[in-house]
């Protein structure tokens, strides 16, 4: 096997954190059409709670609170993920908030982790080749886990309202600070306070100068309902250049800029599925299938980071070897 | 400040690892003494418990296990510790297993961290410049734990003969692995199967090539009850240099190898305290002080190696400057 192939058998982290509700769920799920379901693994790390919802109870823990996490588990899983190794994998069933048997998860090409803390200690974080934050306005935020916990979660709606404000201060605590380590943060903006329109929703894009740069910005520059900030200092002090999508871009001018986007995307990477552009920014609301422009474009711009990150960690490993898959020499 | 008065300001940290009544606190006790109390701080890992005993109990968990212990405020905290900053540390109460109030503590030139899992997880594991292992034989462990548990934890020998078992499963899955990690294994052994004559304990120490080498084994070599065995394939495949201190040595040739090492260390070091030879080498047995060789001999030399990884961090960050500080650079 050259280095090369060898590289190829080395999958690729994506990290995609916040907190319970911020959307992790909606914006990733175009990214199977988009990248090829058969490269992608997914896991989410609410199956490393060390505590079942029972078990929560009786010791008066969130599940935000690290100590309702096993970390030492996660940690080693993650880096046998990152080394190309299967690994028997708790699974927590959100249903009943019960600990089930393990499963066995394969890693391919692409790994994506979601979940709650996939940042908070360094022996996690610096398995990812990519570190994205979702980090939507609290009222949307509210809005969206009311939807999903009431329809999918069992919880009535004062329940869900009641457990946001029992788990604030975890909250403040062990989830927001993540948000500084991420290269990509995705704000989704209400167009107005309390309006609910998600078909509308504006989208803030922080792109750190953590990646690297891709000059895909004159492809945005197109729509006026686009606006690029670059080299700005962003909230959490660091360097970055933001994107904004106004939620009142037309359809046509979307239209455009996707098939802009797409069209770079496929020259820099050519290996992009063609999800016909439909399948991008669908999203669930009232228990029907929506469309939302400004989230198929951000999808689209994740989808070009990923396979970036995928191009720059092939070179990097093809070049350097494999230390930075052994966590003990990892974290440069 | 200088680069060299800033670095004596960063504590040099030193982990003690190993199961529980593996004679983790009998070792260090002397080390104040001989390396100057002032110098030294101490914590246990202990106090990172993620649940208090009556939790354990109530969701069937072990001590060892990772699911019972905090490692997200832990790793926080070491890395805190390394960077010479107080921290709000937890307190776990073995008397009566609860969790009281947290405590600050301030660093010191040296820390010492003592603990069940102190190389489990990289990012905790990474922080260390010297990692010790204490690895008893069973029976050893088993009296020696008895003896502590009785005595200060307000428990029945047949308790702790039921808590052993109930915990060998977590001791082989999470405590165990551990020791490959380790750059010093201390192992104490019977004279003979069953016997309890802890002042006539053999000592064997396996010192990793993962340390540096400090010519100190000639004055090892004048006893006769002294065995070397340098540069074999220890007990996980590590290149090693072993010291094996039998029990029956007699007092006039401990007192020569104790004088001559500690010459040794004294004209490397210069800092080391005198400590009067007799305070080296106690333990307590039947609730009296006694004595023992061995002990000693295996306290001077972990003494001489605790100072010599402060010598070596000392010369790294001053001329390095402090990257290894941060977590997240620290792993080269």
């Amino acid at each position: 096997m050259t280095a090369e192939e060898d590289a190829q058998q080395r999958p690729t982290l994506v990290g995609i954190g916040g907190d319970s509700g911020s959307g992790k769920t909606t914006l990733t799920g175009a990214l199977y059409g988009l990248l090829g379901e058969e490269r992608i693994t997914s896991i989410c790390l609410d199956d490393y709670h060390a505590l079942d919802r029972r078990e929560r109870a009786l010791v008066k823990l969130t599940p935000l609170n690290p100590r309702a996490n096993n970390f030492a588990e996660m940690e080693e899983h993650i880096w046998r993920l990152k080394r190309g190794l299967a690994v028997e994998k708790p699974v927590y069933d959100h249903r009943d908030g019960t600990l089930g048997p393990p499963e066995t998860v394969v890693p391919r090409e692409i790994v994506m982790v979601q979940g709650l803390h996939p940042y908070l200690i360094p022996g996690v974080r610096h398995a990812f080749d990519l570190k994205v934050w979702l980090d939507p306005d609290p009222g949307l935020r509210l809005a969206w886990k009311l939807q999903r916990d009431t329809s999918k979660r069992g919880y009535r709606d004062d329940q869900v309202r009641a457990e946001i404000e029992a788990r604030r201060a975890d909250a403040e605590a062990y989830i927001a600070p993540q948000r500084k380590h991420a290269d990509l943060l995705v704000r989704f903006q209400s167009p107005s306070p309390g309006s609910q329109d998600m078909a509308h929703l504006s989208v803030r894009i922080v792109q750190r100068h953590t990646m690297p740069r891709l000059n895909f910005h004159d492809q945005l520059h197109t729509a006026s309902a686009i606006h690029l900030d670059l080299g700005v200092i962003d909230e959490d002090g660091q360097r970055a250049d933001v994107i904004v999508i106004d939620g009142q871009i037309t359809p046509r001018e979307a239209e455009l800029v996707e098939r802009s986007t797409w069209e770079h995307m496929d020259g820099v990477h050519g290996q992009a599925h063609h999800v016909p552009p439909e399948r991008l920014g669908s999203y669930e609301a009232a228990r029907q299938r929506q469309h939302s422009d400004p989230l198929a474009l951000t999808q689209l711009i994740l989808g070009h980071r990923i396979l970036s990150a995928r191009k720059s960690y092939l070179v990097r490993i093809t070049e350097d070897g494999h230390r930075d898959l052994d966590p003990d020499h990892a974290h440069m």
